[in-house]
């Protein structure tokens, strides 16, 4: 057991890459992972996941079919498993993402931008 | 489904009540949970649940019967399932939980400040 406070803004700092997350900690099987993202990701959905985004810098907007949500810092959303969604930062956002173990970022989509978890590192 | 962000700050601002969580939103059978909390809390353990604290605004300590964490603004830490803890806090701390339903807050241990979960509202 270490007693080691986990800082979100200094786990920030060491690393600049978007859209790669990674993993600062790891409760009841979720990970909460740290990402960088800026511009348009994927549609993907999670079929059993439900996916928590909390905004720690900057702005997001979650597309849904069916309408949308934008988060300023700050503010979190819990995307329901089996709901597709679009992110888009304008800007480069920093988000915090509480989502369990084995969870694949794309869903089932498979495109160039997918990090596999096991390539996603502990910081 | 709503399309509504939930802003940490504007929920904190519903309450004044300290020790007494509420409850802002559920993900993949956990809660995220708010509390003002001051002074000292209780010893106890969760036997079968981790238990994540995120400092929002003040400080925090985390004792343990073999050490002790020092949380600030925006630094977390994941208190491991069965680990007694004594939550001690400087000053008035605001402080992010998450946890998965049915924890109780005071572990096994039932004392006057006890709040049920099912006395913990939705805000």
């Amino acid at each position: 057991m270490n007693f080691n406070a986990i800082n979100i803004l200094e786990k920030f700092s060491q690393f600049n890459e978007q859209w790669s997350p990674r993993i600062i900690a790891e409760t009841n099987g979720q990970l909460v992972k740290l990402a960088k993202i800026e511009g348009e990701f994927v549609w993907h959905a999670h079929e059993e996941e439900d996916e928590l985004f909390l905004v720690v810098k900057g702005n997001l907007t979650l597309k849904f079919r069916d309408g949308e949500v934008h988060l300023s810092e700050g503010e979190l959303y819990v995307v329901p498993k089996g709901v597709e969604h679009f992110p888009i930062a304008h800007g480069e956002c920093w988000v915090l993402l509480v989502e369990p173990k084995g969870t694949k970022h794309t869903g089932e989509v498979d495109f160039e931008g997918t990090v596999p978890e096991e390539a996603q590192p502990w910081i």
